[in-house]
């Protein structure tokens, strides 16, 4: 059943951003949001800071989207962040490679005194050995009252008013979704057993909930996004979203097979390769990883295409997902795309894409829209998963089980959210 | 103000498809409609053979395009042709290059027995030599009543209930629009005085509405798409639709736009090239041609980005359009895309899109689409430019003057002129 | 030890080729050869047809092959091939899907009457089940025996004075080189001992080389490119050849990899993915397979780049290589490449290269070349591995251990190859 | 007639680089240089820096240029640059945005004592209204006596022992060669009449060659390679080369064309397109310049790939070239070229190459060997056009008249050239 939200007032006070993982999209996040602030670059990406919506029935002409809703304004957010290495945000965005380093050395007071809290670190779930500054590990319940007490101490000595928990940490190795995950009560009693299942991103998301935190989860991790945590945002009445930010390779191909659908182009193939060089590319390159990504991609087309409804157009499609680790890209990622094309009496054609982009600088802003977003439905009374945020996720979790994977449809739920919190429209779809 | 349909009764009767111009898409068109009879072929990216469009209110699930509206079958097409050559369509077909050899043989019967009446040809408008099979040039008045005597025959030998006449003919010399094709009284007056500026596209197309059959102009010629003949269609209440179909790079270009706006990506530049092989490169690769295209293609990617209102975005977009013939393509074209984005702080990122395409394979479905829908629209009783037909064009003539570019726009329009005509929405926009 | 060729008198009589394999490249290579003969087809590709060598050094202008060196003429090939299928060479040819339905009628009647001797098969080299006529499995001396039956019965009832055997079957699966194939003596007892790391492909060369049949290789099996085999083709009196035919992503990866190196420019990384629909992709799948395919292109960059040589320029390559079964591409292969190379002060800079291509198109004038060249050579008194026709392979078969890869290098080999069996060049390096 | 080089003696004393034009190339190259001198860079793509070449007959190993024979040091290089604008070779530097800030930092000092003399501007030449340093127009033999003074001056100050005067300013506005250009005497009598197809570059060449310092010309401009000219090089017995660097498309060309060629391989169409967003690119926007560019490129390919030796591969070749004005490019370079291939039977295939590329880091070491060798050259006694120096053109002058554009047959002639003033070679082709 859709929840009815209700108009939030003006968004005062300062929201606390913890972000779990300081590495290349935290460190960009950060400093690109300093950089807006003083003016140094623009928030491009950001639909919360650059995006319309149609206004009200009665002046259905465009309206920014913080004209439209009471957002949280930029100089408002104070950010903390965990990590197992001590680095600080200065030094591990310098590392990251993403931004100028001219660029840094202007923000560098700013953002050198951020200071990772210690992280949790679980050599099951991350291959990475030089975990240097991690909490000692004394179970599950100790991990989470440790997060309990930064998060506290960050709360009181930053004045901080409401807060939104980020998980942009390393993508944790691949785990079927089992019965721990399944109910709370089992959840509960799997934490109080230490149970190996349970994995740092999901103490994290947690610790959260229990304080009424929401959470939003950029990776492809599962975090907050089993069915055990679901079900206590929503009995905590918290609101939270993820999962995998859409940059990239998905993103052109959400955008691009709704495009031929519309036109009843057949598709007989799509073959799709990705050169990464960074940290997820070195995770993915394990063939169960992949595996799982090949089998959420392919998903995701079938989603769009509905073959089952167009049996001549999709259901003869070959689709193959790679995944390559090569370093020689860093923290840049290239895709290459072929798709075998069919028209007129089944004469192929062929596209061929090659997207050159950048991680970081693509999932930065997605990250930004998600804090002001998912604070924004908080004080709007919206709990549980936020179906009407699918916009920016891979693998967007939602209430009903149906995924929505096309772009177009998903800007849609995304408006229709917007001006529902608005007050402007009664029937909208998906909030 | 919006034309209200009726909803007309089902289809009866045999509509003859009269077109001008028996060239790669003629052929294709025809070959491929009585290969798809014969059940040797499939009518891939037709909608109104192989799509669906959202039911009733009371059904609103997903129904066949032939389900909701009553179209005109196949088999209930018959086809005559204009053209300055003496070739059968058996024959143009195999010149043509486009479908394989052996089905051509299978159709050979039907095709040879389609031997095309002779066309009008004026060399001011196009630069071809060999006109061996054109009517004598006796002024603007005999030739328009040669078309009418061919259609009259055909109407009758052929038993002929209601008519379509489809301009599949070579692309004219680039025109402006003056004086004479801006009022009916000066276009007719300017027919009785052999005015230079009228071609023939445009007589075909007056002699079409003089006798009430509906016009599709599939080529950028200007034919129907007038002001002058717009309002003959009006005052004749027929409806007419064109121009250009929208096959190739900007198909493309109006589906990627979409995408990067609806997340808020930044376009600092766009390159496109495109290699041609057939007679529309040789007449495209005319430098005043080009850049009426170029300005008409700059045009709608505007008209979707908004820059007016993204100009952090949109504003300072650079974009380039390259058409270059290139005989070894033959009807293929092939198309290169560079598109230079940025995302978070103004940082670069590139899409390349190499898209090895055929002309006429793309454009056949759209051209049967429309040659049912404007035989529908005009038993609804609708009349002049058809806005919902958008989708079909690359310069799609439009009542109010704004033309819509963005696919998924066109889509949902197109979607809402179906469901109309079907009598399923009271309030649907655009027809 | 370089050989010493004497010029072999000019070519009489007729030459018997004996396939192995009536697949995709046997048939395109036979009804090749028939279209050529009856001029209805050029054959492109093949530089015995159509390409020049240098003349003797006193009229050093260039001189057609054929005219400096005595080549068996087409019309004196005669074919036979074996396999798995009973299909003949005609149906085979259609089921392959390579060339125009159109030529095979009419090359149908010469095609319809090759039919294929029983083939040997071994499940554990190639996992197809469906082998409806292999000659009864009875051990490998058995086997030896019939492909001996099925040659000199070729010999007698076609007229054939000289022979060639070519293996063209389906590649086995991977396989280490061990102690039976390294010494002639070992060999032969495990022979006889029906070892099972003896695989069809070598009881084919094995069986050839006994009758003292030059072998050409054209698959990455190992067949005739063992130790043992070398030395019983230098002790028979023998030429060989082979490797895997270079066609497609190595063939221009050793074209381009040379002109980087002459100019001195850095490469940071090469990235090369490959779709495949045919058998080679299906077996090309397996990992196994692939990773000694990325080996021995990796080895291929080394050899041609010298990063010893040239530490600050290839010393830090990063070389990844990835095949890919596609089933819509069929016989079609394509490639993508990317290479990161740098310049000055080692600024980086990309190169892609998108190579869309036919299997079988590409290696059927390379295999006529080798037939004809291989007999040459014979002629010419040479035996043992032919370093001067590494040009034609992906992984040349030489004599001193040193593998040349470098195209240009390679190309050059070749013309002092025929050149020396020509009499013009007291010096020449290399035959 | 071939020059005979005699060995020259190791290099002693400075020797100044006096350039013509402050832009992109001079300045990446100069501060290049710097930051190799004091580590911070290596001088990756000279081939004097990184390259080898066959030792003596005695010791055929690989050598390192700089061993072979007795080059200039790098710390022996003394820069001086004429500019019509005021700005000191760092500030130009920051502006051209070939080179990060952070290095231009380091090199401030250095850099910024650089500061151009005043440039010759004529308007007819160069389309660039700003010229706001530039000598008062009095003829030009008041031109070239300020050349000279220059020179001299410099010579004085900075302790100069031999000269190299490099050519690297904007592109003047293309110019047929006519008699003016043809003959000594008919120049130098233009010269005193003001003629005004004499441009700034042939002042500067005239200059340099009047003092007896040797000449490269980097631009696509004439400078010193017009008939007059080399004449004069002749007489005065010095060495000059030139020109139009080979960087970017070309390059790729010339090393794919000859390895296709070597295969024998088919060329039915190049279809080549280049977009650029720096001042290059601005010049060749105008339709006479491409032109010109348009055929010099097709004759470098036609030269490579010698038509009338093999009609039936390159005899029907349809080539087509593309240059775009396109800002967003800035200095760097991008060029998608497809090339429609064919083989056995003449069945077609693609390749599509995309190059990012990068114009100065392409273009620096090249300047920087041609500066080195062009003094060896002067040293070993060689004049006149430089042959064996062809491996850096586009469009190489040669004594003959017979360009080499095959790229590894140019580095051939390169290796030879080093080889032969190294005193290894007794019949060594091309210098």
């Amino acid at each position: 059943m859709r929840q009815k939200p209700s108009r939030p007032a003006p968004a005062k006070g300062r929201v606390g951003v913890v972000v779990v993982g300081a590495g290349a999209l935290s460190t960009t996040l950060i400093a690109g949001i300093l950089a807006v602030r003083r003016g140094l670059g623009k928030p491009i990406g950001a639909l919360t800071q650059l995006g319309v919506v149609p206004g009200p029935p009665e002046r259905p002409g465009p309206v920014p989207v913080g004209q439209a809703v009471p957002l949280t304004a930029l100089p408002d957010l104070a950010f903390g962040v965990w990590d197992i290495l001590p680095d600080s945000v200065y030094r591990s965005a310098v590392k990251a490679q993403v931004l100028e380093r001219e660029l840094l050395e202007e923000l560098r007071p700013e953002l050198d005194v951020i200071r990772p809290w210690r992280g949790i670190f679980d050599p099951r779930f991350v291959h990475r050995i030089e975990a240097a500054h991690c909490r000692p590990r004394q179970g599950h319940l100790d991990s989470v009252a440790g997060i309990d007490k930064d998060i506290k101490s960050f709360r009181e000595t930053a004045g901080i008013d409401r807060m939104v928990l980020v998980n942009a940490a390393s993508t944790e190795v691949y785990q079927s979704v089992e019965d721990v995950h399944r109910d709370l009560g089992m959840f509960e009693r799997a934490l109080a057993a230490d149970d190996e299942r349970i994995s740092p991103a999901m103490l994290y998301a947690y610790a959260a909930l229990k304080q009424r935190i929401p959470v939003v989860n950029c990776t492809p991790s599962h975090a907050v996004n089993v069915p055990a945590l679901l079900q206590l945002s929503e009995e905590m009445k918290v609101p939270v979203t993820g999962r995998d930010l859409k940059t990239g390779q998905t993103l052109l191909k959400t955008i691009l097979a709704p495009g031929l659908k519309a036109r009843g182009l057949g598709i007989a193939g799509w073959y799709s390769t990705n050169i990464l060089g960074n940290r997820d590319g070195e995770v993915l390159d394990d063939p169960a990883c992949l595996k799982s990504k090949e089998e959420s991609k392919l998903a995701a087309l079938k989603a769009i295409l509905e073959p089952e409804l167009y049996p001549d157009l999709y259901g003869g499609l070959v689709h193959r997902v790679r995944i390559d680790y090569y370093p020689p890209r860093r923290d840049n990622k290239e895709a290459w795309d072929n798709i075998d094309i069919f028209g007129w009496l089944g004469y192929p054609m062929q596209i061929k894409i090659n997207f050159l982009c950048r991680d970081s600088i693509l999932a930065a802003p997605l990250a930004l829209d998600l804090i002001l977003l998912i604070d924004l439905a908080a004080r709007a009374g919206l709990r549980g998963a936020q179906d009407w945020l699918s916009l920016y996720f891979k693998n967007p979790t939602v209430r009903n089980g149906r995924q929505v994977h096309d772009l177009f449809v998903q800007r849609q739920l995304w408006e229709d959210g917007v001006r529902r919190i608005a007050g402007w429209t009664a029937n909208g779809r998906g909030v």
